[in-house]
């Protein structure tokens, strides 16, 4: 996939740094190509939920930047990404030392991109195991018109 | 819609307390009535997305959390619940001094309960927006039985 | 909602009688207000599945139908609309005489709208039973610009 | 994907052959592997919506299909299939000649099984386009147990 901003990838990596969320909880971008981006997150227990996985909604935090920035990157410069809706399947319960995002876009288009990411837990023998994937549509907003 | 389990309220709530999670993002539970959660979350900035809005993954963990006791509170007692699929609309920027997740079992079954949650944001009057809402699956464990 | 369009209601019957496959499985408008499309379905033999159920594929149909034109009878004379996702929740099989889906917009956007459908199974006795349940993304294009 | 059912080609095939569904819209099982199932639909004008394109419902029918295919072709002898959910995005207007929903299953569970499937639409000089991409929960019912 072409992208149609040269500096796509200073640009995600700024957008990146401008979400607190993810130093919240501990989120680092591994990985940033046109229309992929990859998201790695170390465990940690203060994100889990009553059995000890990692809660459904941290799985979705990474799940959900790394769709938008993989959708991001192929916009044109100066355009904002929203997330508009997404899907997620937990497939597994969500064990592991680190957790991975990759996030892969399915089409994209001038105003909606399709985005798939896979979540995967890492253990300490570095096997990796499918633990949940998204299907979600992002928008495009240029100008910065984010409000409707 | 009929409690089988006469200290739902009781088990849902102990239940919470086990998510630490809902301690780091300083979620609380609000209400617990048979088929109906809520949980509210006062806004924090380290919480946000690159424009300052709540990040939808927080949205979704609140959201998550209130369809998922929504529905253990109609499980027989001795089970155990987990998240199979949601799926999330974005309808505005998550805008609000604080939000509140209000969810509603739609069709609770042996296995599985489908269940929904409105996500709002409420300003300092008071007023409420709707941000989000998700529909969503969650699964009856009996025994522990969480790994397949 | 307020509709934008003084003949909403003649635009989605013109639109919906523009609908060939709402003829090939007998399906009807019901009800057409601001926001709000009802269509009906009689039960035939030839739409079921496996076990002699309304195919899920049927019940997404008139589902789909139904909240395009809750979402069109909000839009502006001289647009199109085309669906953009869709999530189904079928909750119990799909048995009836009729079937009766009900749409109603969530939320009305200038490009997108944000669409629920409730799908009844509706017996001899006339009794209703929710069998699934829609949650969708409509867009709406002006100038006929169906493809990007 | 290992089967556990040694006949599960048969099986899929009989059951296809008993939905009724699949004769009125013309649909043909193309491929069935353990985990793994086509069906192809020819283009007909009775089954568009009004712009002319293959509705929506009928690109999910053949998608849900699939998707109850590829899950059952790893269930156990004796089992039957429900469709629990999908969800679908429409990436372009259904245009084709013929239509093909390849479903693939990502997970198969003792109880539920997570399935992706692909619709294309392929064109005279046989070039394919992907239209649309489902994400679904398929469930095994054992002893026949369909209602519960």
């Amino acid at each position: 996939m072409n992208p149609l901003n040269p500096s796509f990838a200073e640009d995600v990596e700024r957008s990146f740094r401008q979400q607190p969320i993810m130093d919240l909880i501990g989120a680092r971008l591994l990985l940033v190509e046109p229309g992929v981006v990859e998201i790695t997150l170390p465990y940690r227990a203060d994100m889990t939920q009553q059995h000890g996985y990692l809660h459904a909604g941290v799985v979705t935090t990474i799940a959900d930047s790394a769709c938008g920035y993989a959708a991001y990157s192929l916009m044109p410069a100066g355009s904002e990404v929203l997330s508009v809706e997404f899907k997620v399947n937990l497939l597994r319960p969500a064990q592991g030392k680190t957790f991975l995002a990759r996030a892969q876009v399915i089409k994209a288009g001038r105003t909606l991109t399709v985005v798939r990411a896979d979540v995967f837990g890492i253990a300490g023998n570095a096997e990796r195991e499918l633990l949940a994937t998204m299907q979600g549509t992002m928008i495009c907003l240029r100008n910065n018109r984010i409000r409707e």
